[in-house]
């Protein structure tokens, strides 16, 4: 029945290809409270579109934040229930200015689909959602179903334990696929068996109680610009390598297995940097794939201080602000990571300079789906028979904090499923999503669910 | 006459005080066209009491920038004609939330006038307006008048090349007196001899052609926020010496005279760093009054890459930008100082990466005051009148751009003689005048301009 399923989905892709551009229509930026009514109509949407494709009990989990949308289909007695994982926000659309096309405007050129969350991961969560229902429409899934979109996935899930410590019985399955976390070839085929964690600290350097005059104190009080400036550079050598006592060894070192995965899905370095206009960078003792899917990093995504306006200002400023995040390795433990970088800036900053540390949550361990996984095995049964070859086994660089979580909470094991690919400038302006990804999504979801309709709940949920 | 004068002006300082109050209610910020009506409002309402109290010939002079607005007072044949400068423009507020009342808001407290502007420069500018007022209500004034109150001072004067080109004879005299440039010590009396030049650089570091997700990049590009940040933290040791190669030898070495003056006038440690909440800091070779009023400087007045806004982003920027003044010390020339700063961050700048600069114009070269000029003579006698003791000779460790430029341009020698104190905030939250000050200067300007009218107009021309 799955091949029908497929069919039949293929059959109306134009269909969802309207569907799924009238959904990137809606401005759903969960960082900024200005998108508030693009957050709700954005819900809405997909509320709508899942009651009237079958899906019962389709409510809002609220947890304090962006709620998370749920529905449920438990029509398959005896078979697993799986949660299928998306979210519905994306990620702040500047540098506006960047834009070919507006991100808010899905304008599709040359087979690519451009708006902001059209690969992150709207594209992927509508391929779930349109799976489902045509499974319903053909009479019922071969697994039982539990949606869980998120609303928070852009700002690190801040109300998600809230919304499982309020829901219990919303959240109970045997496993998870998730349509979050692309593939990580534009060629071959990948299946992903884990990704970095994540965890954030921002801070404030303090080197007077105010903003002085240039020409009055110049000389003689400590600029913050250049006291955080002087904190950044401490964080890596000229290499990239970081330098920060303790941080790279507290990641496990890479396995054989990891190092034999990496190195099958070697990265075409020219590709790689002209991709973005860069020139080679990073540890060299470690292959690019090792570098971007296993090392731990830190990076300064935004600092700020002093006078940014148009024109001048003789400012001598008093205080700078840095937001950082870590991505990390396998076994590093977040809050670890956090206090290690702390401890570093407190030990380097300039005696009389205070930093304050803002507080920015937990953040998320590394995560990774142990080799022989049912979830993986049905996964990779999937791809050879859509691909016609055995996936290549990759590592995401990027974090699906909910993988980890729902590991640590309710003891599920994720699969992640998602289409969007590894060129697609997520989180980055001209973000796009292949019309080709979206075809070979409809035809792969509707195989997953057969093959995951094989296991019993409890070969699976043991995992 | 001038004591009478002075009586007149003191017995309405309360009128006088509140046509200032008035005055620091527009909001004059040259730096952003956002203020463009306040910027206006301000000339007009100078103009009105200009003309109004009997100034001559009041007019625009219009550089294509912000223009400048003067007058003349033409009524003592034979005596000398004073060039006076002021300007109307202030600094930006920001930031408005450190502003315990708000920055257009003139708010009196403890004797204190509060007010963007207040004390650079509305306050002394106003000074020197009432003052040329009251004596040509009494008679006339001992010299001959010439007003130029610009309106770039605060944006270092961009289309003050264009006035000097387009209005030749406005600006014709045989020496300036500055009511910008306030006074070094808040117990000794003391009198400006030269202050610092000012040059600008700004500039913007690209690592990358875009900006990239961290989790699918971090680890391979290049960061343009730590480039920059390693950029910055190169241009001074941790104890804050510049270390650009020729940076500290393109000055001329302090003389015998500059140290004796400079250690005339100590600065109290404890004060200074108490005063803004700071800890001791600079190249401990030199003074504190050195550092600040001879030594050239490097500062970063703003810096900022990546995501800003709330919350956080994951984002690894391509690019991240700095705005730098420097302050230079006697004999430096300004464009040599920004090709060695130039020079020195691209000989820094790793490998693949990109720095464009911005044109920031030439800057301004030190400026001093050469011993014995009766400029000089003439205002120590009004301070000997009024304080009771000889001033300490000071430079001002800020920059009056003007006083090179008239120098340069049309031989005119410049003796600053405005009102404001040294812990008065400017460019700074809070900003403050000292009613006292208002009341010191009402008195001096008027034995001022009587002393110079004893000066013939080629021995003051000559200097």
């Amino acid at each position: 029945m799955s091949d029908a399923v497929a069919e039949a989905l293929l059959a109306r892709k134009d269909e969802i290809l309207e569907r799924l551009m009238a959904l990137l229509r809606l401005p759903s930026v969960s960082t900024d409270p200005a998108y508030a009514s693009g957050m709700k109509a954005t819900r809405e949407f997909l509320m709508a579109r899942m009651t009237e494709g079958g899906v019962q009990d389709v409510r809002l989990l609220d947890g304090g934040g962006q709620p998370a949308i749920t529905g449920v289909w438990n029509g398959a007695p005896g078979k697993p229930t799986l949660l299928i994982y998306g979210h519905y926000d994306v990620q702040p659309p500047d540098p506006l200015e960047l834009w070919k096309t507006p991100p808010f405007e899905p304008t599709i050129r040359d087979g690519k689909l451009y708006a902001r969350g059209a690969s992150d991961v709207k594209g992927s969560t509508l391929i779930a959602v349109e799976t489902v229902i045509e499974f319903i429409k053909a009479g019922g899934c071969p697994v039982n179903i539990r949606f869980f979109l998120e609303g928070e996935e852009e700002i690190g899930s801040p109300s998600l334990g809230a919304i499982i410590d309020r829901y219990p019985d919303a959240l109970v399955g045997d496993a998870m696929i998730s349509a979050d976390g692309g593939r990580a070839s534009t060629t071959l085929p990948t299946i992903s068996v884990g990704s970095r964690g994540l965890t954030a600290l921002r801070f404030t350097v303090r080197t007077a109680s105010k903003d002085m005059h240039s020409g009055r104190y110049g000389g003689s009080v400590r600029n913050a610009n250049h006291e955080l400036a002087r904190l950044i550079a401490s964080l890596h050598d000229e290499d990239g390598r970081i330098i920060v006592p303790g941080y790279m060894e507290a990641m496990a070192p890479i396995t054989a297995r990891e190092a034999e995965d990496a190195a099958a899905l070697p990265v075409d370095e020219a590709e790689f940097y002209d991709g973005v206009g860069a020139a080679p960078y990073g540890d060299a003792r470690f292959s690019i794939r090792e570098r971007i899917t296993l090392l731990p990093t830190i990076e300064v995504n935004g600092m700020w201080g002093g006078y940014i306006g148009t024109g001048s200002k003789t400012v001598l400023p008093c205080e700078a602000h840095a937001k950082l995040t870590m991505r990390l390795g396998p076994d590093m433990d977040p809050v670890r990571a956090q206090a290690l970088v702390r401890d570093h800036l407190l030990a380097k900053a300039a005696k009389g300079t205070t930093l304050s540390f803002e507080e920015s949550g937990n953040g998320t361990p590394a995560f990774t789906l142990r080799e022989g996984h049912p979830l993986l095995a049905a996964a990779e049964t999937v791809i050879r028979r859509t691909r016609n070859r055995a996936p290549v086994r990759a590592r995401a660089g990027g974090t699906i904090p909910i993988t980890a979580i729902f590991k640590e909470r309710l003891g599920l094991d994720t699969i992640t499923f998602g289409f969007a690919m590894p060129d697609e400038d997520v989180h980055a302006p001209n973000e796009f999503f292949r019309l080709s990804s979206l075809e070979e999504g409809l035809r792969a979801w509707p195989l997953l669910l057969s093959e995951l309709g094989t296991v019993t709940p409890e070969t699976l949920a043991r995992g």
